[in-house]
């Protein structure tokens, strides 16, 4: 039954197994490159989430001290008689606002500083994310909103006159202003990972 | 060289054949399966992306006609001695931006509305969502803030006399305010829109 015509094909399958060989490994390789891009893929994503995740704290960090300064220096802007900060709507809402901000941005910092040093997330990614998301956003508003409100008072006063207390309005806009534009790109860069993460 | 016992194994194989078949059968209604819900995926991602188009363009109809409103009753609103809009910056700077409002939203769609009617892009795509996003959170800033500055001064109006002109003030406050939630709405979706993009 077995015969050297026999064995002859056989040897000729194996030489055709030896040519196709090739080819297979090129593929094999194709398949190993295509798996290493998507390595590299997902490092340079992780890389990039962690960038952004540095860059949101560092802008609530900010957001934390500008709006912070301007609490303090409204808060202590009283020098009697026209000159008290409390007898205009405008001023008081201001206090307001930045006294709002400075809470929100301290407890965001807070949450954020515990997240990065114990790696874990106090709460679901994605309700953090909304959370994150609205916070900034509404903060960011009423900043601009309390920013702007109390310029056309200062404004005026200071055509009058020019002393301690319009001098201390004026700072105290300017570090609104500056938290608004920190909670602003804060924000955008929330809404960025709110939108992006269901793909992770 | 032909007996039954050579056709048996064929048979054999044939049976074994009928015996993979199912299984083969089955991966393939998988894999069909797969590319259904692939398919409807898809299917279900442009339905939501016309939803969100349709929504932005009826978020920016809202904020032009309600910045229109703004602009016309601020502007109208001259009744002769100290009940000038003209003669306080604050209303002049609602105007200035409720005309700024006018147009963009105003250009914003038409260019839909022509988008949606002829099926093609004035913009590449990425570009288009950049300009929607940055015009957009600019102009609900903006809103915002004229808004704000313009209400202490009517407050203050308001206390002494209550007349036309201090109506028509707080008719136009409150319309650019509505026009800055629009606004403020459309910016989140074109924000969306824009994280998304890259994956369509």
């Amino acid at each position: 039954m077995s015969n050297p015509e026999d064995t002859a094909p056989k040897q000729e399958n194996g030489a055709v197994a030896a040519a196709t060989a090739p080819p297979a490994a090129d593929v094999e390789s194709q398949t190993t490159a295509a798996t290493g891009f998507g390595v590299s893929e997902i490092v340079s994503r992780w890389r990039r989430e962690d960038l952004l995740r540095r860059r949101a704290l560092a802008l609530r960090g900010c957001g934390l001290i500008l709006s912070l300064l301007a609490f303090v220096v409204m808060a202590c802007n009283k020098h009697g008689d026209w000159k008290d900060f409390d007898k205009y709507e405008e001023f008081r809402y201001l206090l307001a606002i930045a006294i709002l901000s400075t809470l929100y941005t301290g407890v965001q910092v807070s949450r954020q500083v515990r997240e990065l040093s114990t790696g874990t997330s106090m709460f679901p990614l994605r309700k953090s994310a909304i959370i994150d998301f609205i916070g900034d956003q509404i903060l960011a508003y009423l900043l601009m909103s309390a920013a702007s409100s109390a310029i056309p008072m200062t404004n005026r006063m200071r055509e009058g006159s020019d002393n301690i207390f319009t001098d201390s309005l004026v700072a105290s806009i300017c570090m609104s202003f500056f938290a608004f534009f920190s909670l602003a790109f804060s924000a955008a860069i929330s809404g960025y990972k709110l939108s992006t993460q269901s793909y992770i």
